[in-house]
Order: structure tokens, then C-alpha cells, then sequence
């Protein structure tokens, strides 16, 4: 079961990374929503490899196709599976690691978890599997524009460079007009640096996204274990190599005072009810409050460098792994569709059980 | 459905702080457990209200009582249904804000999500849900025992007080000794003083709580949503008062290098697959590796403050809400036993959810 | 997991026959409806044992009580946890039944499955864990009544006894003025007397129970596996001694041609679209399209009677096991309200399920 | 969520009878499992159109690829997809009722349900769905044949023509050896004239399907609602065209006394713990007891028939729906596969289940 997500609007995803095929399963989509094909395939070419020089260089056009679930261009409420035939997988390039672990990659986990591994390009455990997730989320931000939820997300640290301004002070979709997709330019410049020396020192960083989603409804979220933040934080912590997750005030929240923390009710002009200050990060009681919700997903360094390491192998002999194949310097500028595609997915599957609760 | 925990081993939990009871149903507790009844007393009482001069001064015996599923001091594999009675029920200490909506509390979005609600202390969003977690936390660290997993958090920052102590230097079991639950005697001496200071400021502080799961087999943990960080995560958020979680290196690992970051695997003289660092934090690609389980927990400052507020009531009119009754100053050293427990019942799903995945 | 049932609406029930009590957490209950205590305790006195002649002699008085949940006599939205203390416990009853298996009970399946088992009275098998379903149903019975779905059951067959009539020419409210709740007098005396007559020969019959949902819209039910009558007849085949299940035509049904079967839609005067015949008992593809839903269960005899029986213990000996205690000769007249419980819980679970899949 | 089934061991199909492909992804198939690729298209095969004389004409050769799940001809434990693309779609076929209402299809419960439907040849409401459940259920068998669990099912009645010998007195396998598979020849020869002059009559029949399933170990199943006959109920009644289900003594059952219908324990010569009737179809208290287990399930007509049928269109006209295209005038010989698919992938849920509740 471990490889469906959601409630209502639930996705199943399948395939490896040099298998037939990597695909999803979206049940729960509502009927009559128009289906969008070349918003689909422009989310798709966000997350692909081979789109800018600080990202991995393999080759993969990652068109989707959609097996199910439309008829005459329109949902009709039953599944939707789309899939993606796996082009060029170079599996040679993986047989000198059939029997040998890479640090701090699955493979060690797999073989004893499952006896029993496909190891070329860590099969199920790659971050291939998120193109899925990407189109699955970009159905799932068809149905939010239809009630005016909007979903961004950015790059807002790479190593020690942070970008420090809030949010709201930032022109969130010039994150798209440059590669590392951070909203500031100046800093951008500076990422891409870091990383283009990083990758020519055959090494790899980590980084953050941040997201906002604005236009939330209040009462999104259920009370107690589904807390909107802890699903957002499960379906962020689900994405490979994250380490972390934060929403509103986060870990620096803790250093306040409740009387600077707290976010204080008024009624704004209209009569909506708003706060002040929003350390609450749009959420209170696992509930949304109509304010905006915005969090920070940490990404550790990838895996795969390109230096040799020492390791070992299945028999528990030391030998030594070295970088082969094309990887990424960095995940986060590839990141960012992902976790708008999980974060929207969350946020349907909220929105289509609020209307279950409630007998009107 | 928002309030049940779990997969294999599932708890549900009712119960308002004002209402008649608060509890739990354990479902899927393994048969043939030794139930020590007065263990789970003394887990409850490490959460239990005026326990120590810096927590809320609530008398509450919080006396639990077995209403199913065991049978001659043993589990029988069926329900496990846990109860305790509220007493010390002012719920006139609550009339005040009954129209009104308490900043950075759950009032606002209970009564648009609900279009009513039990406001007598916050009643479903109130922290004495976290009860009925501990209750059922109790039991799973019976279960965890028999399988030699092992579960310690500690209170590892107040406010701008940390303890950077790495947890292998730290005599974890010791920051039972003081209030405030943090092990180094030193340092908890100083958070018990700011938190004693923030209160007589009638106002409240937040903290950040650590976790150290040791003795965890290899393979445990989902691939792709179910991954064990993913559910650790969701775990820790669905407490109240949470805004972020981080395992192994968390945000800052962002800052590293791969060849940094990487835990390189050696055999050890038992010839067991270890790693020399532990970065990733026992968990790779979503499942154990065998090494210790560390996360970080940050938790608000209390919400309820003595000091007045502006805030709005149910008609938008501008009001003052006035902190009454007796509350914490700062969460944390009653979160400890939370942490612990819903940690417990994630690591008891995951081992029962691992004994379903092969055939052998 | 398996003691919980619903996807929206949830019952989670727990307890054993002669444990402190048995209970139930009822999920998914919407807001803002009234609570009528009378009326639930009300169906608990048409389940109850006592109740007639006919049916089991021991006295319970099944007092429930709520715990949670309810606010100002109003559903919260948050979980409704009601239980039953067990009184009139005769455990020394059992101790002759300790160490051997009943002949068609669930002994020594349980003793298998769980390497241990609370012999007391069937502990968790015991059919008293319905009382907790029939405490739901009538949550649900409140719910459906908003929304004019009403349900009813009886009593159409008693060993060879059949009640031919169809429904809808039967007066089915009837059927609660006479103590085996079949709606026609003629045939519920002859039911009575051959239960009585059962009952001197120390011997149990089974029987029949039918069961009518009227007002259903058009709509509720899903494709596929969540059929509407699929659900119904998990929800019918969970009752204890429950063998079979069927609806609509049922099982006759398979001797007509196509040509016989098939209902023929029709407008009628006010344009709404109806069949002329109703072979589908109200649901075509698994979704309700409108006409009364209808269906049959059948019960198996009470697996306890009166008469030695031959079996053995759990050492594999032959031993004879005693028939003691107080039993019913036929379970169908305290099934009718069980029945109409578990449906009420399904079509309250699809009314809500339904609205949550369209976006509108 | 409608479109998923089973727990661990879990099943989503997708696909209409017209739209490009049909599949499911297998989620929970444990590792290290034999995938005989021939085998599936084999069971496939058997529920393929075409097959003989009396069922449906079309031709589709139901080719199924495997997408992803399988490295070196074994399971590796991530989802196994497979697919067939649909081919001889005759879509025009289907002109004529795309805003007309065939009788006792699906056509209008859709439409009302989701505001707009897929019309050709029923989309998603279209028995071809169930050719994703066959082979997921050779998946299934090749589990349940490591753990020696065996499942046959064959016809016992068609129209009026009922098999009454008991299973124990019949050779199953040869029920393969004729084209209505039913295991006594003379029956069957029966059964293949009255649906050939049917066919003719261009009328549609009922039947029914009997399964056994052999070699149950003690213990599978779960008590209260997830009972092993409570989920093979609604796993059958989820099947197109099923109206009813009965396990052991089914209905006849009811007419019995208890000292008839107790099944006695006694111990075997190897000590096993045996029944000497098996009323109880091999379950008590929902658990599997060893014996074997034996359930009938039956299908209505067919509800497209070759005879003109009045009905209305989508304006609530009057209107004629004439019988066009090519179908089976009785569903049973093609059901067959699909009754031991559905009962394999029940089986295996709970063999899986059935290992997660138990410490040791």
C-alpha cells in the first residue's frame, strides 16, 4: 500500500528507472474537469533531466500519454493512468554496482528489505518515480485552478546560499525565468555558480525549497492526526532526499514569545476574518485559516558524486564505488515542480473531503 | 476518518477536554503481550498536568482504565479500548471566550470548518487529546520491548536556549531527573529558569524536543509515501503545537557536500553492514538501516497567554480575550512522553506492516 | 484494523461479551445534528436479550452511554464514542468450555489465529459486539432521516416458514408489534410457535432477514469494488452467523432470460426517470438509480444448543460439551435491528462519500 | 478510492472497454516470486472474448505487458503494472446510444452520478474492466501456489439447469474440458444447448459459479467486519452482473435445526483438528478452520439483449434501444476466471494480513 497517496483524491504510482515504463494511477479525479494535455507535458519538462547545465544531462523526453479516464478531452470521474515509456536507459552503466551498496543510497536497504534488488539506477528507490508524481500533480492543479487555489514553489537556499526575503517581497514566478528557479536574480547568479563549481569538483550540494499556496479556503486540514501541516510534511518528507520540513514560524518560532508569536484576529474591510501577522503559516489546529500557507522542505546533498568512495559489497568486502552516469550537482532546481505536484495533490484530496463532512 | 493513527497498528481516539472522557482504541496490538497496567499510569504521568511548577497547575489525576482486549493480564489480538473520566472540569473558566476567537488557537477554524464548536478549553484542539496517544504509546513501547527497540527524547532546546550536545555524548535517561526533561543537568537548570522568568512575564516560550530510536532491525519503513521519515514526520506534526521535524542532518545538512554528507558502510567485526557517519539518520531511501533513528521536533510557544489580546468575536466586533485558567508556559516538558508515544506507534506499525511483505 | 468499518462515516467498535464493556467511536459524524438519546437507546432495547420469550433469558439492561462528541445535545463533527458497561456477567458459566472448542463457534479459530483467547461467553466473537453496531446505526438512522433515506427490516423467513409476499404489498411497521418482527401477523404466530417448540426440543433453527431502504437519490455507490450492494453485503456478511446474501432478484433471478429481467426505464408524470420493474433492486452498476433497494440475509442456527454435543479440547481428546447458559433459539428477531444498523452505516457512508466526488 | 481493493495485497485497475488501454498495478506482491508471463496470458485467456460458440464474438487477443514490478523473471516487492491495449474497439458501434439509456445497464447511474459519461460499450461500467482483476489474480495464484492454496471454480447453473452433485463427488478440473466449464459433462452439454437456442432466441440467461478453495490454513480471515466470507462476499458481488453470494450451507442453511447443522470437531490421525460436516464452509468466526472453503455466486442475465427494448433518452423521450454488437448471451464461462481471480487476491490479502498480527 506503500505506494499510494491520499484520501479521495488518491495516486498510485509504478515503475522503475530502467524498466518499461513509469506511470500513475489518479483515482478520485472529479468528473468534467477539462484535461489539459500540454499543461501536463510543460509540467513534465520542468522536472526532466537534460534542461539546464547544473542539472543532470541524461536524455529523456518524458512524454506522458494518458491510458484512461478522459473521454472527448473531459475527466469522467474513473481513473486517469498516464505513463511514460523509459527511453534512454543506459543499464550497463549500473552493472558495476549490482553488488555493492552506494552510501547513502537505498541499495543496502532494498537488498535486506526485499532479499532481492533491481539495481540499475536504484530502480524503485530513483527519483525517476517523481515524474509520476509531477503529472499526477499537474491534473491535481487543473482542479485547484478551477477554485482558485495557486500553488509556487521556489529555490530559496543552495549550501550556505540563502535567500533571506520573505515571500511576499518576492516576484515568485521569476523563479521560472532562470535555471536554478529562484526568484531573487542576483542570487540566483550566485547558485548556479556554486553549483557549476560544485559539479566541476565532481561533488553535490543540498538546498531548500520554499512553497506558498494562496487562495485556501478556511477550513481545509482535518483535526488531530490529518492535520493539513502533517500531511503536507508527510507527502514533502515522501519526496526523495528531503530531510526536513517547516511551516509558518517553523524551527525559528520556537525562540519567540507567544506574545510576539501569537497572530491576532481582525476583520478586515470586507469582513473576512484575517490576522495580522501570519507565524501561523495559514494553518491553526491542523485547520487552514484563510491566510496563506507557506513551508520550507529541506533537500540533503544527492548521493551519486562523482569521486570514488570506499564501501562495501553484498559479501561485505570493502571495495570501491565510483561515480559513473550523468547525475544532478543539485536536486532543487528540478525539485521545485515536485513539490508544487505533491503539495497540490494534498491540497484536492483536502478539499474534496471538506465537502464529505458536512450533511449541507 | 482524520482520527485514527496507523495502519497494521491503528489507534482511534475520541474525547473533548470538557466532555465526559477522553480515549482510545488500540486496534492490532499483537496477542500474547504482558499488559502492565501501572507502566502506562506512569507513562500518563509524565504528561499528566502539575507535575512541576513550570506546567499548567491543572489537577488531573488521569487515571487510566482498561476497557477491552485484555484478558488474565495479557492482550488477546482484539481491541484495546482505553479510557480516562475528566475531572477537574472549570468549564466556566471557558464562558468568557465562548463568542469569541483566541489568537493563534483552533476556535476560528473549528467554528467555519464545523459551523460549531465545543469551545470549553479549546475542546477536540485541545492538548488533552495527546492522553489518549500516550495511553496507546504505552503499549506499543510493551511491544517495542519484546523486539528490543528502544525510544528517548529529551528536551533539547528552550526558547533561545540549546543544548548542542550531540546525543551520543548525552546520558539521555538523566533528563528524567529534572523537570524540564533535558539531560544535561546544566543547561536544564537554565531553561527551567527562562521558563520560570517567561511565566511570571505571563507569557510563554517554545522549544524544540529530540529523539533517539536505537535498536531498530534493518528494513523497516515503506518505499515511495510510506517512508519511515515520512510517517515519523506526519507523526510528530499531527501534535499539537508542532511547526517542523527534521531527521539525521535536517536543514543543516543542506550545507554540506555529498562527499561531506555520504555515510560510507564498513562490516564491523560481527561482520553487521554499518556506517562509519550517520547523516542519514538510520534511514535510507525510507527504511532503516540499522543505525540509530534521530529527529528534532519544534514546538510553538503556547498559544494562551495571561496577557490581554485584541482579537475578534463571532459578529467581527473587535474584542479582548483575556488569558484565565491554568496553562503551560512552555509545552515541551510535557511533550517529551507525546513524542515518545507517537513515535512508538509508528516504529510498532512499521514492524508488524514489515512481517506482511514476504512470504517466507 | 479489521474491527473498523466505513471510509467517511467510520465505526470502530471494540469489547468483548463479558469484559468491563463494549463500545464503539463513531467518526465521520457531521455536524450540527441533533442527538436523540432516547432514540438510541430505544434501538438498543430491540436488540437487547429479554426481550420476548422467544429469545435469549439473560437481562441486560444495555444502558449506553455518550462520551464524546456531542456538544448542547448537538454532533461536534468530532468522534462519537458511546459504550455499554457489561453487567449480569456470568463468567463461571464458561469455565466448563475453557479448554474445549464449541462445535461451530469461533473457539477454537480464535485459539488458533491468536495462540490464546478469552474464553468468557465467545469473548470477542460473541454477537454482543453488535450492540456497539446497533449504537452507530442509530447515529446514522439520525443522519439518514435528514435526508429521508429510511430503512426497514423483518423477519421474512424461520426454518421452513416463508413469508412469500413482495414488500411492497406487506405493511412492514407491522412487523415491531409482534416479538419475531414479521410484518404479517398470520406468519409471524406460526414463526413464534415453531421458535417455541425449538426451543423445548433444546434445538435452534435458523431464518431469514429482509430488508427495504426507500428515498435513496440517484447516485450513491461507486463503480467497480465499492459497489453499493457489494458494500451492503460485506456489511451483512460481517453479522455473526450471516451465510449468505443476495438482492434484488437474487439468486432466483438467474432463471429469467434477459428479456424478463431487465427493468425498462420510463419518465413519469413528474419527469423523473423510473424502471417498471425493479429486478435490480434499486442499483445498476453499483450505484443506487433511485427505486427502493432490497435484499435478503440469511441465518445460520444458533451454534449453541442445549443438547450434548460431541468435540474436543484443545489437547485433541473427545470430549462432550454441555449446552449451560441462557441462548437464543433463533437470532433472527434480535437481527432485525443489527441489520438495519449496518445499513444505515453504509448508505450514510456513500451519502457522504458522493459528495465528495464531484467539485461543484 | 472506489477503483482499489484488498489491504496489503492490493489491486487498482483502470481502463474503459473503449478508451486506449486496460490495466492494474499489484501493489504488496511479496519479492522474490516466479512471474510466469505464460501463465497469466493463460488465464487471460480464458476470460477472452471469442473463446467459443456461445459467448461473445469479438475478437481481442488480450496481450498483457508487464510495465514495471519484475527484474530477471522475479518480483522485486515495488508495484507490478500491466496493461493490455484495447484493440477491436467498434466505438461506432455505440453511436446509437450515446444519449439513450439502456435498460438495466449502467448508462443512467452514471450519467447522474457524474454529469457526463464514456457511452461506448459501457466505458468504465463494462465487464472488460475485469480482465485487469484476471490477471492480478495470476499474480495471485502463483502466490497462493508457493503456499499450496488451491482455488477452482466451474459452473453449477445455468437458466433452470442446476448441477446438485456435491463438490467433493466432482473431477473440477475437468469443468476446463468444455466450453460452459462445468465439471460434469452431461450437465454441460445441457447447459451449452440452452444458451446456444437462447443466443438464438437472441435472449440473454443467468447462472451461477461455484468456487473451492483448498488447502486454507487455520487462521486466515479477521474477526467482526473483516471476516474472510464477508470479503470474498463483497470481492464476488463486486463482479459485473453478481446478485448474490452464499458460503457453506448458504441459504439452504437456514432451514436446519442446530444439532443438524453444528459441524463436530473431532481429531485426525495425525492429531489435526477436523470437522466431520462442513456446513460451515470452512469458516467460523470469519477465520479459516481448515476445512475446505465453498461459496456459490450468482449472475443475472446479461443485460444487452438482441430483442428491441423500450426505453428513454437523456430528454426523458421514449425511445427503442436495439441490440447491436456482439455479446455473450450468459456471463458464466467467462466468469469463471474472474470469480478465482477475485478469490485469489482475497486469499493472499489475508495470508499477508494474517502474518502482521502476530510478535513472533
Amino acid at each position: 500500500m506503500s505506494n499510494t497517496y491520499g484520501t479521495i483524491f488518491r495516486i498510485t504510482t509504478f515503475g522503475e528507472s530502467h524498466g518499461n515504463a513509469v506511470g500513475v494511477i489518479v483515482d478520485g479525479c472529479p468528473p468534467n474537469i477539462e484535461i489539459d494535455e500540454a499543461f501536463i507535458q510543460s509540467e513534465m519538462a520542468r522536472r526532466k533531466p537534460g534542461q539546464s547545465k547544473i542539472v543532470t544531462q541524461r536524455q529523456e523526453d518524458d512524454e506522458i500519454e494518458i491510458l484512461s479516464g478522459v473521454f472527448e478531452g473531459k475527466s469522467t470521474g474513473t481513473p486517469i493512468a498516464m505513463m511514460v515509456r523509459n527511453a534512454d536507459q543506459r543499464s550497463k552503466d549500473y552493472s558495476h554496482i549490482a553488488d555493492r551498496f552506494r552510501p547513502s543510497h537505498a541499495d543496502y536497504t532494498y537488498q535486506e528489505k526485499y532479499g532481492f534488488r533491481d539495481y540499475r539506477g536504484g530502480g524503485r528507490s530513483s527519483a525517476r518515480e517523481t515524474l509520476a508524481r509531477v503529472a499526477a500533480g499537474a491534473l491535481a492543479k487543473m482542479i485547484l485552478a478551477k477554485v482558485n487555489i495557486k500553488i509556487q514553489a521556489y529555490v530559496s537556499q543552495v549550501g550556505p546560499l540563502k535567500l533571506t526575503t520573505d515571500y511576499k517581497a518576492l516576484n515568485i514566478p521569476n523563479a521560472e525565468t532562470n535555471i536554478i528557479r529562484c526568484p531573487d536574480d542576483a542570487v540566483a547568479a550566485k547558485m548556479i555558480e556554486f553549483i557549476d563549481e560544485t559539479r566541476k569538483n565532481k561533488d553535490t550540494i543540498g538546498g531548500v525549497v520554499s512553497c506558498v499556496i494562496e487562495g485556501v479556503p478556511v477550513g481545509l486540514g482535518e483535526p488531530v492526526f490529518d492535520k493539513l501541516h502533517a500531511e503536507l510534511g508527510k507527502a514533502m518528507l515522501s519526496i526523495n532526499a528531503v530531510k526536513g520540513f517547516e511551516y509558518g514560524s517553523g524551527f525559528e518560532g520556537v525562540e519567540q514569545f507567544g506574545s510576539q508569536h501569537n497572530d491576532k484576529f481582525y476583520a478586515d474591510e470586507q469582513g473576512n476574518v484575517r490576522t495580522q501577522t501570519n507565524n501561523s503559516g495559514g494553518i491553526q489546529g491542523g485547520i487552514s485559516n484563510g491566510e496563506d500557507i507557506y513551508f520550507r522542505v529541506a533537500f540533503k546533498p544527492v548521493a551519486t558524486i562523482m569521486i570514488d568512495q570506499e564501501s562495501i559489497n553484498d559479501k561485505g568486502e570493502t571495495v570501491t564505488v565510483s561515480g559513473k552516469g550523468r547525475h544532478d550537482p543539485c536536486v532543487v532546481p528540478r525539485a521545485v515542480p515536485i513539490v508544487e505536484a505533491m503539495a497540490a495533490i494534498v491540497m484536492v484530496d483536502f478539499y474534496l473531503r471538506n465537502k464529505a463532512i458536512r450533511l449541507d
